[in-house]
This record gives C-alpha cells, sequence and structure tokens, in this order.
C-alpha cells in the first residue's frame, strides 16, 4: 500500500502548535514523519553543551500519536562554531574561494576533521534515539551534492587526492602514462607535485579530471560510509536511507547505496521543468505538469540505487522558491505525481513540507499547510489520495521489465571531462531515450552496468562512454539484444581511444570502427535515411567501417551514404545521436526487432504497471478516452481519463 | 526662471583658456558652474603639501566674470599617496576581490580612516571656499553608487556591520529570530560570529541580505552627513546637495537628502535607454530621444527628494562614452530635455561639460566646445534656451499633483533579497506605472511612503512589499484612495511572511489574504479577462481569498475565474503583474474611480503643468497637431508641435 | 615547389614505430618534420639530469631517411619540477588568479627568471641540436599568445612595466600628461605607484592600458630575441621561425619577427569559422569548408611579417578537439587549403600532425594516421597533391599586390583600450574589408604601416585608429591613392584626441574633420545613399565638416544630407562603418577610381597568383564553369570547376 510521510521542522515553529501537528497528520493519514536533519545547532548551540530535551519531547509527541519517525543525522548544516573554530572544513569553489557559512552544505567531503565532527554528532544522534521505539528509519545527511558541493579545491581535497592517486596507480609511471604526461611536458615526478585540475592555462589531461571526479564520488562514499557503521552499531533493525536529488550524477549512486537499506530522492518536477533544455514554447505547454517522464525516470533509477526498495523522501506539494521561475502545479498533480511514484515502485511518499515557514531562504515554498495554519491545496489532494488508496490491493509489487536502460556514473564523468562538442550532454540523451521509450507504453528498468541481464530482452545503451570488457563477455552469454548509441565504449578506464579505435570492446559483437567524429552545432543538420524515410539530426556524427548490415544511412555532400545504423542480430550501432523522430521511429524499430509489443500513446498519457496493476497517467488539461482492449477491473478513475487524472485497472488474464 | 549651468574642470585643459572661457560661458547664458568634484590630487598632490593657488584663480576667474560657483568636496577620487598609505580604505567586491586605484570611487563607505580623510580634506577645502563670495553652493562628493560602490565586502565593513546588527537587535536572540537561524541550522551566539552576506554554499537568509543592504545604506548617510556638518560650520549662507544619479536604489535617497537643501542629479537619458529592458525594436525607435518617461520620473522623485528643490546637475549634452552603446541625441534634445527638467520642477539645469576632453576615459563624451574649442551642437540649443526663457514668466513653481506614487527604498531591498522570479524587478514596475500615467497626461508626484498624504485623490503602490501598519493608518485617516500592484505588504520589518498573510497590514482596509504566488516565465501568458476584454499578463500571479469585489478574473485551465483585480470603495488590489495592455487600461479606469480627468495622447507626446503653464513635448520625428480645448496663450512653440519641440501656453481659466 | 612537412610526437608513441614512421613519411612525399617543441621534460625528466639519447636517436632515423628536420626549443611547456621550485614563473589572470601548471603555457613573460631558464635550455638544445647535418630549421616556442597568455597581471609584470614606463616616460610628468591623470584625480608621483590596470572600481585611463598592451607586447619580443640570439650563435646557418596563430593581435607581429628567417602560421579553418562572428545561418554554409578568406587573409599577413618568407607549420588534418564544435572538413579541403597556401606564397605545408594520439587533451584531434596507424582520409589528399605539384613550374614567387592594406597591431590595441562601441572590433573590420576585395578577384598585399608604399595603386586603412604623421608623409611623396575607415586617424601616439581633431594628420591630405561620433546597436539601421542607392549601415556614424566633394550621403531623421563618405583625388574617407552591400559597392567604385580591373566571382570562388600561375578554388559543393577570357594553359583541374575543386592555369601572355 501506498505509504505518506511528511517533512516536520518542530524548530522552526512554536512548540504549542507540536501535539496539534501530530494529531493533524494522523487525521490526514500520514503515517512517517522525518525530522531534524538541520537541528545541529538547536541540539549543540554551543560545544559539547546538548539540548536533547525539545527533540525527546517531540519524538515522544510524534510516537504517541502513533506517527514512526525518519530520524536524521544533522550532518548537512554544521554550527557556526563549529566552522569558526575550524575553517578549514569549508569547501573550496573552482576559482579557488573557500565557500563561506550562512546557508547549508558548506563542508568538504575530503576534510578528516569534519569528517571525524560527522561522526561524534552522528554517534551522539545514534546512541539517543537509534533504540528510541518510535525511530523506524534513519536518513544520513541531506542531499549530497546539492549546491555543486561534491568537487571542491581545497588543500585537503589536495592531499587526499595524492593519496587516492597513490593508491590507484601505485607508480608515477602508470599515472603518467594514464594521464598521458608525455603530451605536453607534463610529466609528474613525485604524488606530491599533483595538484587539482582547476585555475589552469588551458584544460588539463582528461585523465587528470576523470580521475578527480572519481576521487571526489569516493570522498562522498567514504563520508556515508562512516555513518552507517554508526547507525548500524547503535540503530539497530533501523532502515537507512539518504534522500538523493533528481538526476544528479556528481557522485556513483550505487557506490554510496551499496550497504543502505532503501533509496530514497526529492521530487521537484516544477523546477525539473525550468531547468530542463526544452524550448519556451514546450515549457510552456508542460508549465503545471513538469515532463511526464522526469520523475518516472527517477523513481526507476533509484528503485535500481536501492535494490528494488524506494522512497520519495520530498514530495513538492505546490510551487517552490528556488527555480529561477516557480509556478503553481496545477491542481491535481501532487495527487497524481503521488500515484505514479507508487506504480514505478515507490513505497512511501512523503510530502515536503507540513508547514510553509514565514522566514529564512524557503519562505516561498509550499506546504501542506498555509504560514497560518490552513490547509493548502494539496491538503486535499492527500485526502483523496488516501481514499482511493483503500480501493487497491496492498500486495502488488514492482516487476522486471523486458527492457534495461544502463546509466554509467563513470561515463558521465567522462562526457563532462571531454565534451568535444560544448552541448553534447549525455545526460539529455539518457533521458531523451528514457522518453522515447516511454511513450511506448514500455516499462524500462534503469539499471547500472554491473546489474543481471537476465531477464531482458533488450539493454538499451544510449551513453556508456567507458569501454567496459566485462560488460560485453556478459552479453555474449546472456540471451538479449544489445542497442548503442554514439561514443559507447569510445574511452578506455583511462580515457584513451582503445587499441582497436571505438566502439572497443564492442567490436567483439560487431563488426564496426569509428574512423571519424564529429561535434556538429544545433544549426548543422544531417540527413539521415531510415526505413526510406528521411530524417533530421545533428550534434554527433560518426563515420564507421563496417561489414555489417547498415540500416540507415547519412545523405547529403559530405560522406553520402555512410552508414547511420548499423547492426546484426545481436546488437545495433547508431553513428548519429539520435533525437527527435529519428529516436522515436529508431527506437520503434528496435523494439519490434526485440519483439518487444508497444502502443504509440497519446502525448498526455503515460502508463506503467505495478504488479497486477495498470496505471494510467493524464498529464493533459483536456480529457482523453482510452481504448483498452484486454479485459480489465477499473480501481479507481475511469476509461475517460479527466484531466490531470489517474485511472487503475487491473488486468483480468 | 530657468537657470542654467556647466560643469567645468580647468585643471584638465590649459590655463590661457580659463579668462576666455568665463567670457564665453557669461555670453552663452550661463550662471552656475560646478568645479573641482576631482581635484583632491590637484589641490594635495603629495601629502599636507596643499596647491590652491590655480583653484583660487579659476574662481576669482568665473567669479569676476559673473559667474556663481558650486564648489565640490574631492572625496569621490582620493589620491594615490593616500590609497597606498592606507590600502584598507579600498572596496571589496562581492567575489572578495579588493579593487585598485587608476579610476574614481575606490574607497569603503565603512573605512573609518576612509571618512577622517575625507572629513579633513572636506574641512580644507569648506575652511578655503567656504566663505568664498562666488561660491554660493556646494555639492559633497560625486554620484554615490556609481559603479556598484554600495555594497563593500571589506573587512572594515564586516566589523562594521557587526556593530550595526548589535545596534539594530541588541541581543542575539532577536537576531537569531528576524533571520529565521532556526531554518539550517545557522545560529548565531556572538555578533562577531556574523559574516557578510558572500560567497556562500548557497543563498543567505532574505534578512540578512536585507540587513546588510539596510546597514550599507546607512553608512553612505553617515559618510554624507560628516560633510553636511563640516559645510554647514564652514560655508554659512550656502546650500549644499549631492549629485545623485538616474533611478539608482542601492541606498536610501530621502534619509541621504533629510538635511540637504536642494537635490540634483545627474541625468543621461541615452545611456538609460540602452540599458533598459525594452526590445530592440523599442529602443530603435526611441533611439535618440530616449524614453519620454525616464527623465520626467527622476526630476519627479528627485523633487521629493528635494523636498521640492532640485536641479539637474549634469545634463547630457550629446553622445556620451560609457554605455554599451552610444548614439547621438536629435538636435534639438538638449533643448527639450531641459524645458523638461523645468516642467517638472527643476531650478537649474548644468551641462555636462564645458570642453570635450581630449585624453582619458571619457574623452568621447561630449561637451558644449568640442576639444578644439568650437561650439558643438548643444552650444546653439543653449542659446535657443535663453531667447525661449525670456518669453515666459519668472514666477511659476509646481503645484502639487493629485496622483501620488510611492518609490520605497527598502522595498527595492527586499525584492533584491528575494526575487522569488528572477527578472521581477520592481523598478520596472514602477518605471512602467508611472509612465502608464504618464501617457494620460496627469501629473504625478512621486513620494515616499512617510510622505504627507492630504491633496492626493489617490496613491499607487506598486511595489511597496514592506508592510507598514503606520502608513495604512495614515491611510485610513486621509481622504484618499490606495492602488496597490502584487506583493505589496507581502513581508514585515524582518523580511518573514506576516502572520496574516499578505497583504499584511492592508488587510485592515480590505478583505483580502493571499494563499498562493507565483513567479511565471515571460512566455507563459496568462488571459486576464476585464471589462468583458481578454488581456495577457505574466510574471506574477497570485491566489487570493476574498469576499470583496472581484474586478477582473484569471481564464484558462488553471483556477479559471479567480480574482485578478478586487477592490472596495477605499482600495484596490492586483493579484497580477500589470503590464501592457492591462496596466493601460487598469491606470485608466482606476482614474476615473478616483474622479480624475485624463486624456490619452498621442504616443509621442507628453503634457506635464509647472505652476500656470502647460507644457507640451513631442519626443517623435512627426509634427504633431495638439487639440486644445481650454482657452489659452502660446508663450513660445506652436499647437501644431514641430518634431522634438515644445510649446509652451498659459491657460486662461 | 610546394614543400610538405608533419607534426611528429616521437615521445607520444612506442619506440618501434619510428623507423616505419619515417619511411612512411617519406615515400608520402614528406620532406619536412618538425618536432620536440613539447619535449622538456622528456630530455630534463629531473633538474639538470638530461636524456638527450632518444630525441638523438629520433633525428638520426627521421635525417637517415631522407627528412629535414624543423627542431623546437621547448620552452611553451615547462616540466613541474621547475615550476614548483619556482612558481613565480606562473602567469597571472586578469581576476588576479595564478594560473596552475597541468597544461601548456604556464609562464609570465616577465618573469627574470624564466627568461633566464628559457635562455638556458634553448641554449642546451641549440648546444646540442644547433649543427646537427639533419636540423635544417628552428621553431622558438609555441604559438605565443595561445590561451590568453600575453598579458599577465603578476608582481613580475608590475615591476617589469613600471621599468618600461620609466624608460618610455623618462618623467613622470610626461606619464601624467599621456594618461591624463588630471582628469579623475589619478596622478602618480612615482613610478613605482603604477599597478596593472585589472580589478579597478571602473576602466583605467586608455593609455595606462595601451600602455599595458604595448609592454605586454615587447615583453614577448624580448622573450623571444633572447633565443634568437641563442641559435643564431649555436645553429649557424639554419633558418629560425616561430609558428604564428591565425590573426592573432596580442602582440606586434612585426616586432617579433624582425630577426626571424621566416614567419609560419597554424592553420584551422575549421575553429575560426565556429568562432567567427556569423550567423548560424552562414556559419551551416560553410560549414566544412569555412571561410574563404581567412586562411588566405593570414597567409598574405604573415607572408608580410616573414618579409617574404612563410610556411604553414600546422596544417588541420580533419575534426580538431577543441572549439565549441568540430566538424570535418569536406573530403578534398586540406588538399584545397594546401594549394591555397601555395598560391598566396607559402613555401611549405606541414600537416599537424603525424598520428591521431590516443591519450591527454588532443585525443579527438585528427591526424595523418589514425590511432591504429591506418591511413585517415587526408593521407590519401596529400598523395594527390604530390601528385599534381608534378604539374606546376618549380620557380613560381609571388608578386607584389596593386593593392595594399594595412595592418596595424597599435591600432588593435587602441581599439581593445576604448572601443567605445561594445561589439566595435577592428578585427572584423579588416576581415571584412579584405573579404569584399577577394570576392572581386583582386590580389591584396597585408602590410604595415611602415611598409615600401611604392608600386601600389591604391592604399586601403580599415582601421588604423593611432594617427601617424610619418605614414601620412610618405603618402604624399608616393604616387599612391588612399581609402580610409571610420576612425582612422583618431588618437594620438598617447591616446588623446588629435588637437586638429580626427583624422589626425591624414587632415593634411583632405579637408576635413569629424565633429561628433556614435557608436550604435546594430539594430539601429542608417540609410546611406551612394550612387542613388540606398544602403544599410549601422555600428558607427561620424558627423563631419568638409569642403570636399561628398560621395555618399546619410538620409533620415537624423542630419539628413550629412556627408557618409568624402574624397578628393588622392584619399577617400568613410564617416560610417562600411558592411555588406555597402562595403561591396564602395570598394568595387573605388577600384574602378583606382584603375584597377575586378571581377565580381561567383560567391564559392576565389582566385590569386602565384608568379604565372593563376590559381581558381571553388569552396561550394557545386560545380561552377569558369569563364576565362584571356588566353591560357590549364596545369591540373578543369574549367568546369569541380566541388571543393582547384584549377591552375598559367596565363599566356
Amino acid at each position: 500500500m501506498l505509504e505518506l510521510g511528511v517533512c516536520y521542522y518542530p524548530e522552526q515553529c512554536s512548540r504549542d502548535l507540536w501535539v496539534e501537528d501530530a494529531q493533524r497528520m494522523v487525521e490526514l493519514g500520514i503515517k512517517w514523519v522525518r525530522i531534524a536533519e538541520f537541528s545541529w545547532s538547536e541540539v549543540e548551540k554551543t560545544p559539547n553543551v546538548f539540548n536533547w530535551q525539545w527533540l525527546d519531547e517531540v519524538i515522544d509527541i510524534l510516537g504517541e500519536a502513533g506517527l514512526d519517525v525518519v530520524m536524521s543525522t544533522p550532518t548537512a548544516a554544521p554550527p557556526k562554531w563549529l566552522v569558526d573554530f575550524n575553517p578549514d572544513i569549508l569547501p573550496v569553489d573552482e576559482n579557488g574561494v573557500t565557500r563561506k557559512f550562512g546557508a547549508r552544505r558548506h563542508y568538504c567531503f575530503s576534510s578528516e576533521k569534519y569528517l571525524e565532527f560527522s561522526k561524534s554528532i552522528a554517534l551522539k544522534y545514534a546512541k539517543r534515539y537509534g533504540q528510541n521505539k518510535y525511530v523506524k528509519a534513519w536518513q544520513i545527511d541531506n542531499e549530497y551534492g546539492d549546491h555543486d558541493t561534491i568537487l571542491s579545491y581545497s588543500e585537503n581535497a589536495e592531499r587526499a587526492f595524492r593519496i587516492w592517486l597513490k593508491k590507484r596507480y601505485h607508480t608515477l609511471d602508470a599515472l603518467n602514462e594514464a594521464w598521458g604526461t608525455s603530451f605536453w611536458s607534463m610529466n609528474y615526478n613525485q604524488f606530491d607535485e599533483v595538484e587539482l585540475p582547476n585555475n589552469l592555462v588551458e584544460e588539463p589531461s582528461p585523465t587528470h579530471l576523470l580521475d578527480f571526479y572519481r576521487f571526489s564520488s569516493d570522498q562522498v562514499c567514504v563520508y556515508n560510509q562512516a555513518q552507517i557503521d554508526i547507525l548500524r552499531e547503535n540503530a539497530p533493525g533501523r532502515k537507512i536511507t539518504h534522500n538523493f536529488m533528481g538526476h544528479h550524477s556528481a557522485f556513483d549512486h550505487y557506490k554510496l547505496a551499496e550497504n543502505l537499506d532503501f533509496a530514497s530522492w526529492d521530487s521537484y518536477p516544477m523546477g525539473a521543468l525550468i531547468h530542463s533544455n526544452l524550448s519556451d514554447e514546450e515549457k510552456n505547454k508542460r508549465l503545471r505538469t513538469g515532463l511526464p517522464d522526469q520523475p518516472a525516470f527517477n523513481h526507476d533509477l533509484y528503485r535500481h540505487v536501492g535494490k528494488g526498495n524506494v522512497w520519495v523522501m520530498e514530495q513538492q506539494p505546490g510551487p517552490v522558491n528556488w527555480a529561477e521561475y516557480n509556478q503553481s502545479p496545477a491542481d491535481g498533480m501532487i495527487r497524481l505525481w503521488s500515484w505514479l511514484a507508487y506504480a514505478h515502485g515507490v513505497d512511501v511518499v512523503c510530502y515536503f513540507r507540513w508547514r510553509q515557514v514565514k522566514f529564512a531562504q524557503e519562505q516561498f515554498h509550499a506546504a501542506i499547510l498555509l504560514p497560518n495554519g490552513q490547509p493548502d491545496q494539496v491538503f486535499y489532494e492527500i485526502q483523496q489520495i488516501v481514499e482511493e488508496r483503500k480501493l487497491l490491493p496492498k500486495d502488488q509489487s514492482r516487476r522486471q521489465a523486458k527492457i534495461g536502460l544502463v546509466y554509467d556514473y563513470q561515463s558521465r564523468w567522462c562526457n563532462e571531462a571531454l565534451p568535444q562538442g560544448q552541448d553534447y550532454s549525455s545526460a539529455i540523451i539518457t533521458s531523451d531515450w528514457y522518453s522515447a521509450l516511454s511513450k511506448l507504453g514500455v516499462d524500462v528498468d534503469v539499471i547500472s552496468p554491473d546489474a543481471e541481464l537476465d531477464g531482458y530482452e533488450i539493454i538499451f545503451l544510449p551513453d556508456m562512454m567507458l569501454d567496459n570488457d566485462k560488460f560485453v563477455k556478459r552479453v555474449q552469454n546472456a540471451d538479449v539484444k544489445l542497442f548503442l548509441g554514439t561514443r559507447v565504449g569510445s574511452k578506455t578506464e583511462n580515457m584513451h581511444i582503445p587499441d582497436q579505435l571505438p566502439p572497443g570492446s564492442f567490436g567483439q559483437l560487431i563488426d564496426l570502427k569509428v574512423i571519424r567524429v564529429e561535434s556538429l552545432p544545433p544549426y548543422a543538420k544531417q540527413i539521415v535515411v531510415f526505413n526510406e524515410k528521411e530524417y533530421e539530426a545533428s550534434g554527433w556524427r560518426e563515420s564507421v567501417k563496417t561489414s555489417e548490415k547498415i540500416l540507415a544511412t547519412y545523405k547529403g555532400d559530405y560522406r553520402n551514404g555512410g552508414a547511420a545504423l548499423v547492426g546484426n542480430e545481436k546488437i545495433r550501432y547508431s553513428s548519429v545521436k539520435l533525437e527527435g523522430n529519428l529516436l522515436n521511429d529508431v527506437i520503434k524499430d528496435t523494439l519490434s526487432w526485440a519483439n518487444i509489443d508497444y502502443t504509440k500513446l497519446h502525448e498526455d498519457i503515460r502508463v506503467t504497471n505495478r504488479g497486477d496493476l495498470t496505471f494510467t497517467f493524464n498529464f493533459g488539461n483536456e480529457a482523453v478516452a482510452l481504448d483498452i482492449l484486454n479485459e480489465h477491473e477499473i480501481l479507481f478513475g475511469s476509461n475517460e481519463i479527466e484531466p490531470i487524472g489517474v485511472m487503475v485497472r487491473r488486468n483480468i488474464s
């Protein structure tokens, strides 16, 4: 059953309201309450003087009202006194400027001092509340990576990076070879000569960059694991999570989540729309519904990150405060997003936040209650959800999809380190492919390159730039088809061009060599002929040598007739960046090739399945009549699906 | 009578020219000469060695020729030796970079050392020339705020900010509550822990920002008052002013001008056009005339700042040097602008500058004389003004308008501190409202929230974000109507959301609560229905709860029928950002509601009154025939008003 | 005969390949091999321990295979140990940030320490290889100015700048007068008070800037000369060069090249296109051919810089890695560019590079061989060139053109120091004029203001802002016509407005004074009437006073009928920035006036002459039929010139 939760900040409102708030939450149908992730300075206002009383009381009030508490470690926002005594814990930005106290996330992951402080305060929290009967789960820190805080260019980071490099390469020769330092007389004689890759005259070796990204990701994992260890020991039986951000790739989420019990993420579709690369016209069309596939993609990604267990820890409840523009979602959207989450495998949806705060940075952030305590729109939508969930069976779980789509953090960093074309974005490519699949009504699992391949009919690799021989071997041994985008396998582990030329190890599956690449500006349209139809493409184009079947070709003055899509029975390779209609039609054709049924959906409609249940969502402002062929029972909603509507049916097989 | 003046730089030209220059000024009809505002290093070339001789001589030459001198304190540009001995007087920018010597305004308002140096040199100037018979007025410093120099992030500023906070809040609890430091564990235990709000990881508390803006404004006022005190004592009977910039809001001009005898401002309409937010097409249309309402608005504002007394200290004389593009005004514009100034209550117009300088930063800045000493275009336009002013009665003063428009500096800083939508600009909103009124041929007084309300029929509050219970009380006791824009009253003194929800205290005048706000991108057009006509709006939209009469509504998928304009007999509130035709038509309707006559003017025409005189200006390149109904006498110009033309008439009542 | 060369990096590939590579080069027709310009850390891995063995071996292998070696001094990329021992050699950027090791060009030209290190390593190289029988030429350093490294804001630079100023001005009075420090109280009492012109509150005196640019240029010249001196002494009889960048103007190339034996430059037309200011549509049209006149202009410029002797040291061989987008040239373009170079007087074209490198920053940079050693496209194009060159006579030299076009580095810096309009670019103006001439099929010499004027029919001065009385005197004594663009002669040596007003000394040739200038935004179109036709212009407009014949006038509301083009028998002056059709038609008319024949070419066609040979190039994708009137013999190609085609004919006179 879809469980509901809320983020609560007792420290930001009057004590008088706590009991009333707890009661109102329970009445509304809330089960989970996350608290205390920014509570450090309220608990330890001055060094080593602890005021637990208020927090004890809050937990008691919530628990006694019947609520389950998600407790947090408060390390995302160290107090001012701590910073003043230890200014070197502050992060340093790419320009070399030390960032100051006054907001949050003002720490450097490479500060060993801060790691110790974090362990110490986490231990204090864990010892006090680890076995509290009302505390059922723990969140560590808050939104790693927000405000671009993964990369820090501090002296601490430099020191730690050198140690990390020593561990990775053992010898200077190995590092020099990996980074290609013979290129511009960049040879290093000692690990301690290496500096961080900022403020150079010109770009550094991409391997220097890539290693810095890897190192920075590892630092976050080490930091996080230290808190897991403390919680495991002191909060036995409680589930541990971290609340990730939507589609953030500055650290390896798979690795960080290895020892978490479940993944959770913070879903803000309105800001995601505004920050997207869509045209103004498209943004306007989706202004108050957001991109249908943006939350869905993240649900699918974090389901994998959480090894099947995923929450939404913060669900946008109305307009927020932090984007360039902060429009209101359509009335009904919070309900729609909640059911969308559930349909994609999310077990708990927590709303951020209970009361709109009157002061400080997020005073424009909507909440379940207005600043004056009266219900805002989402309050009524939650009431509706609570009614609707009674209509559903409780035991439905998400099943494995037929389609896997690989998301590889290391390849993202490769793209970052050496984009070659200024707007070449593997993030956008992956979203586009996911969306193209979703518009065909098929379920997709987002997976890591290390995921089990059994059970999939086809795996899509939109952007796996980093060559991966192990992956290729596993594909060879599996009954699965493969579809590769441009640049897949084009770089070795150390970011060299593979000896056998791209697509590297994938050349074992297909006779194909990439002999020239171009990054192209958006205005330089290439004509691609596929199934006798002409399409436009831009951004990236490769010339390949192949003896395999050519499925699409380039047309025009430049290398007319060159291969744009190549394939054999096992694998297809696209030498052109797929987008728009070309992407849609190639994906369709590829699903047919993989024997997967699909339906072209109305542009506002999305469909997905959880167990026996099929959820249909209408992201548009017009009612849409569905044409469902198989026999089914509607649990709620109707076949004429209303604007901003949800329909759930059980298929009768 | 309109008096004329000129800015003169004897130190920048050969001594041989001084006598001749003075004579030519007198012949041209000039009365006032402002000098010496950048003269420090010419007077005190090395520390404590003063060379007054040249300045004595200049003043004598000017005075003996019959000219009145506006003497300046030279503190806007301290000499190099002073900076080198006291490098900590330099301002520090937001990135933390100390700005170097080599231009002007290279001082930090929080440097106590520089305050002492300023007092010392001002005293020297005041003692020497305070009672000079030719020196009739004093200008303090020059254009506070130019080159973004109000905010300085120096150690001096940090120290002074802490003292200012202690004075404001007395206790840390008060500060913590005001800033809402419980929000992200931002609690302070000592005032000395507080830092300046730059280089943070994420935005600081908006109250932290707002207080820094308030503090910075106060520093300027303190700095300025120190020089007023010296001049009052040493230059008895001389009028004191400062030359402000057009529509600059980084400090509180009302407060700074409290003890000045008159306000003056520097009018550069060509640069103001280029820096405006108009489309290219609109800019091109007004390329050589500038925005008709930009100088007018500033005249009206500074008339209020100067408590009725206002000069133009620097009038653009032709193309200048400092904008991205520096087009020539149309021939005749300097005359037009001069009469426009007079019509709006300006008593003296000084042209910047006498001779075009051959060297240094402003060598492209036009002047009355070309670099070779021959007259440039403006010379002839001044001759024309001198002839025309003989045709006017001498005793006409500007009268109070029926309409007040509130300009509140503190609310500007609120907008700056928490815009919520990236291009939400209360400066633009205020300009737009002023312009909409001006296009209807009505006179407007720009007033502070503390101004006397008697005598006004209606007060417009385009952007008074900061709630103001005292103002509301005064409105309740006055026979005046009120028109409020979006966000009025939406923040308390400490920048919290008011307990009673926006519009805060204004809720005493109207039963209305704002329960949701949205900032919207320009492409997200909202349809508003007003008087059965449909309009487009964008940028900002609110949902309100009200029992009052709804005068305009939203139409569309989102909250169809919601109130866009609400009113009772006393007050109207617009929940949508008014712009374009919607703004124009709402303003028209509102004037009728307030029983104020108006005429829709030709787009190139502006009309305003000074005493019994009505001035009409044609900003266009085509002649426009006026249709004047009441009996009148034309003093100069004609009813068929020529391109770039001015017509003055006296109405016969 | 066109000789071919290649850039080779033996240190970046396996030793096993050296012999094979040398043989393959010889077989391909390569004569020259440039090596070692980034070899420092390979030769001196640790301080004072030299490993010459590999380089000795490489040179022997190349030489024995029959190749001539261009040896380089390796100073463009000092090793890490050197930087770590001497961190003050690093350059400092405009923000004051010291740039770090990790790429190349990480040195400040004002570091005396680095100058000594450079001399020392250059001496080591020169002593070892100066008389090596295979080393026939030397390249000093590599691409001065790349990555914006001419201007450094280091303490070393500040110290050196003060000394330079003392040398230039001798007295402070002279400096104060030159910089116009009386302007804003900017007076200096000691040379040591002067700082570098960065991080000011507002722009510095333009003369301060101009002097800093001059100083910075001089520092490069001094640095370069030190290496010339060493090579002259130790590499007797070897030709010395530096490889310049395309159209780079941050230092005075004429001065730097004074003692070089030949100039060489690095030609990358694809990046030049992407970085150009063309519209997207125009860029798309030339996407894979580049701008026809961009390489041609540089050939002509560097031919003059090299006093008639010029190479292309690096010819783009395919897609590269460093632009925002890196498209592939059309197949055949490398051949076309090679012949274009030869036609414009280039004697040797070297391709960058032999093998595509698998690692480091430029791994996406194409080469003659793919990373796997197989030939890429350019390999086959070189084969074609080698065949074709057999068909041409060997003894043809470029002859003096009838048209000179002045390129003055100092004027560029004036423009930089005081642009007045934000997009006023003398670089673009010069390119436009060169291109307008090229489209008429006439040969042009790019010349310095000091060049011999005899033999030219007409000299074009598109942008010589700096007044130059000596030049005017030489024009007076020569039988040559002159065509001046806007702003010519508008600034004296010290960047003042000339006493006689612009065009300064040129006023001796024409009765004309510029009495007003305007910089105009692109949307502010001015109508110019020329030969009874109307044209649009924008960007810059002047009002002039003249008694000379007016050849074109402005039309419109502003100063209707004012002179846009003025001329007498000797000289023409344009008061409007010429562009588009106006430029083309004025240039045409001006050629007729100067009695120079021209032909309006097809837009894709360019024609130029070397000795008796006429080269015709087709930059388009369609064949173009030529209509050649005079008797001729075709050496290769045909009259129906193929897409991306070259035709060479000898005219029979």
